[in-house]
């Protein structure tokens, strides 16, 4: 861009710092923790070693900006969901649900990194304060189901824990569903119906549990 | 005991090594794997930092044997529960949620470390393993649950992955329920309600959930 201005020295670097950490979340994401290492971001990045280090001090700092830029922006999006989706609480759970399984299901790599890959404790550590974020968006769509008689009477922070645990849970387990096809269809079917159940729902989307059959 | 043979060189390490694991797990519990260090561990011990890695080669080495042991007994105990406790499938899943959870709360620091605290990598490797254990004898009651029509139908690997993730989530809250009292014996209740739900059972002990009520 010859005709314009240079960005300011500040801006050049947030935008350095920008690249940096999409690589590194690339590298996390195919690769692993445990291959994200400074060398293997600084090539990712088309970065020397001593330019990284410029904009963080150790692998570990880089491992926890990469995580809650991730996580950050998948709780962003599920609150979103559950607070100004369509429907009523008990739909825009089942909606959340399935638009969270299939974000992870499309960036399988980059979720099983977020949810459940052994990593650094420090990472370990961001991990149990984004489950408290996502337990906090739960909480608030099933009590809001509570309130409108939609759902029966029950500790939504208990609920809301649970959902937590068994979405992630179910997600990641390698030997689980392909990211398309018919089979991932189903896995996030189950996934809602069994949300819904656990939150005590007996409407909504439930199309693998018929009220009559086993 | 002078009268009595001394006992052979290997039973000695054995009973030595069983002596540094129950030690270690101790120490583990009340301080986290953070503050298992080989040097603490010893000294709970009352041995040398010299024998410790006599028996083990490296700290994480120790971490993985007491995780191991912790966990099996753990998975264990429910296995039992759940496949020879009494009463239908769904009593005997709504049994082996509370039992688990009741061990669980009584033991609350052991709990934490064992489901959730930030851990080394090869400790969380072996969390992902026993979580598949955990995940393999819900899915036996479950599956006896849909055969015996008390549960509608479902995928009882789904449902056992969510089982196993709700219940971690909802126990290693470090801001949850006290380990005993009226409110320990609520969030029991709640939890058994849930698992109940979740598997989409409409006996068994609902205690919270009034058909009739929100």
């Amino acid at each position: 861009m010859p005709y314009r201005k240079p960005p300011a020295v500040e801006d050049r670097l947030a935008a350095a710092r920008e690249h940096l950490v999409e690589q590194a979340t690339s590298v996390v994401a195919e690769a692993g923790w445990a291959n994200a290492s400074v060398t293997a971001v600084a090539a990712a990045a088309g970065m020397s070693v001593g330019s990284v280090y410029q904009h963080f001090p150790s692998k570990q700092a880089l491992a926890v900006e990469v995580f809650r830029r991730a996580s950050g922006h998948e709780v962003d999006v599920l609150g979103e969901v559950l607070r100004e989706g369509s429907g009523d609480p008990v739909e825009r759970l089942a909606l959340g649900v399935g638009v969270f399984a299939r974000r992870a299901m499309e960036r399988r790599g980059l979720a099983h990194a977020l949810l459940a890959a052994p990593a650094e404790p420090a990472v370990g550590r961001e991990r149990l304060e984004f489950r408290r974020r996502y337990r906090a968006v739960f909480a608030e769509v099933v009590r809001e189901g509570v309130d409108a008689g939609l759902l029966p009477r029950q500790d939504p922070e208990i609920t809301a824990a649970a959902l937590t645990g068994a979405i992630g849970e179910v997600l990641v387990d390698p030997l689980a569903a392909p990211a398309e096809g018919p089979e991932a269809g189903r896995l996030v079917d189950e996934l809602v119906a069994m949300s819904l159940r656990c939150a005590g729902a007996t409407h909504g989307t439930t199309p693998t549990i018929p009220e009559d059959s086993r």
